[in-house]
């Protein structure tokens, strides 16, 4: 009996990371507003992370492959709809789908997500998971709005 | 269109750690029943382990801030109801929520949900997982009592 | 109030790692036509990994021991099933329950599943997950055919 | 015979971490020739790192305490000296050791040392390596200029 | 011309782990001096740790084999002569080489370099370091006492 | 005084990885022979690994770019002369440095060695160390045939 059944839905998960600038801050609080609220995550003039992202998506594996998706194939989505947007960037000033938002891990978080998932269910897949690491004790997960 | 919107549901990590003595026994028995039932982790002048814990929280992010959770906030707590009582200690002599339990790591997750989620919730996020990490090897995951 | 209640359900994992050979192709394909689908994963004279494995089982904790399982024991059954098959062995060529099967991380989770879900539950418990990786960047998650 | 030997010598080290932003580039340049020579680290508008420090010291335990120097003390220096300093903030334009400098990595290893050199030698110990990583990928050593 | 040509210097290094409880105190202290002295590792009811310990031994390979010396043996005489005596021990009452000693990082480095010296040299090869790491942040190196 | 003083020695490394078949053999052996040498380390069908590599090279820094070398340059060097002929590969049958070797993790580091040092040279900094790790827990150095 072959392992891939009908049904059978296996998860896969590709590990990516980039490395950028942020703050956060309301733009109508004053610097002593900010600092109280957000600590020393407002500084005005900027810090930064080594961002690590999970992104997991979901589907029955190809016979013909073995492969739910090819992992190079979301590699390259990520590559082009999310590294190449914010690796060696400024979150706050430089990435489109981050523009008006506070520029936190939860919010960043969604808006990956909202960035591939259209693009990945066009490989006949579901994005399951998105997982962004700021720092190595502090870990957002998104699994959509569902 | 904002990312956050109405229902939508974000899970954030912290990741803490704590070193601490233990040994796995039942009074009743012998040492040699000990021994027999928990090996070495029954050895009656203890033995010790770097415990890393993960404490996950659930809940729609804030618009004003961007967070679940200020992750500073949901730190102190676990310093204070964990931390306190587990870093530096005897689990079975030291830790009032662990007398008279098994020094298990599956009552050790346990007991640390039983702590954090009366807390957490006056927060008012949802605790989801417990996750410790006695070795490397070895982890415990626990979601509540659903 | 005792930590584990009725129905309290809890997860552990168990981490091992075996250190296998392999290539992804089919037979009935040219070596340019597999090169083009599965790229340099599907040279000839083999490669091979470092492939980290992440087994989960869920139940009741025992209140006579604290245990959801021995970890020992899952331990050993993961060794015999698993890892004397795999560990320093030629997955393509040498592993009885990948015979004729791609020897993608997909098939092998499955594959490793199909191992130890029938001698996991008979200790009582359940298989949760078989998490594989294969690479710091690829990672595949089961979590059986339901 | 006492394990502390007359002349035993010990290395000890002190692993901690610090978020910043920076840039690099040489302001008499302009953008695009900072872009040539530092690629997408020149970005005027920023980015940051996770920057994992290992401070090494070494001496002679002192028969006391066993201790080469209280780890607690070596911590509070960096903090004090290092941390301070730079964690969440910008290194190019907060950080006083750095002003006028290259925003590299090994200038920030070098600039480290100095801070920390004077300070630790009133302790009894010599420094003897600061290791920094940038980057998973990236890491610098400094000895001291010997 | 072969890769192995005279005098030609390799360094390999095994990687374990161990777990212990252990305390850092003086006999002739009160509690209160040993508290202000140590710490929280003096907690009288002990605390522990998962040690992870690296051992390089040095020297030239073997051409028949390709080995400085086969890893599997070094890892035979750690557990033998390190392992069996540290693992789920209390280091200051269970371990032979640490009698009397202060349950120090720095000497337990010592003292696995003692008990593994001579027996490395009865292999043919130099042991050249002693790694040994008690928490994340906190590592002790020793080179022999030179 | 600027951070970087005449003579200022810095030590700079970057970390990749190859995945790779070997096995452990000497030709003129029979299977069991190989066996009771190599251990599992010589199955005929192969096994492989996720090697990871640490490439340190030592030099001082620019004063008009602050680096020692281009890391990206040095990652560069290394990918044309090392992972290019590694990864994906076997390294018995397919690596022109490694033909007539043993395929042992020394001789492996050794030959890398062999095949940077030159390269790295002509770039004006001096190699220092190759770090060769077969798994987490089997870890090979060498600096040179000094």
């Amino acid at each position: 009996m072959p392992l891939i059944k009908l049904g059978t839905m296996v998860y896969i998960t590709r590990k990516e990371h980039f490395n950028s600038a942020h703050r956060l801050f309301r733009p109508e609080y004053s610097d002593e507003e900010n600092l109280r609220v957000f600590g020393k995550c407002s500084n005005p003039l900027w810090h930064g992370h080594n961002y690590i992202l999970h992104v997991t998506v979901k589907g029955e594996p190809n016979p013909a492959t073995g492969f739910v998706m090819d992992l190079k194939t979301l590699s390259n989505l990520i590559q082009e709809k999310v590294l190449e947007k914010l690796d060696h960037k400024n979150i706050n000033l430089e990435v489109d789908f981050m523009k008006g938002e506070l520029a936190s891990t939860e919010n960043l978080a969604i808006g990956i997500w909202e960035e591939l998932e259209p693009l990945v269910r066009l490989h006949g897949v579901l994005l399951h998971a998105i997982r962004l690491q700021e720092t190595e004790n502090n870990i957002v997960e998104y699994f959509g709005n569902k």
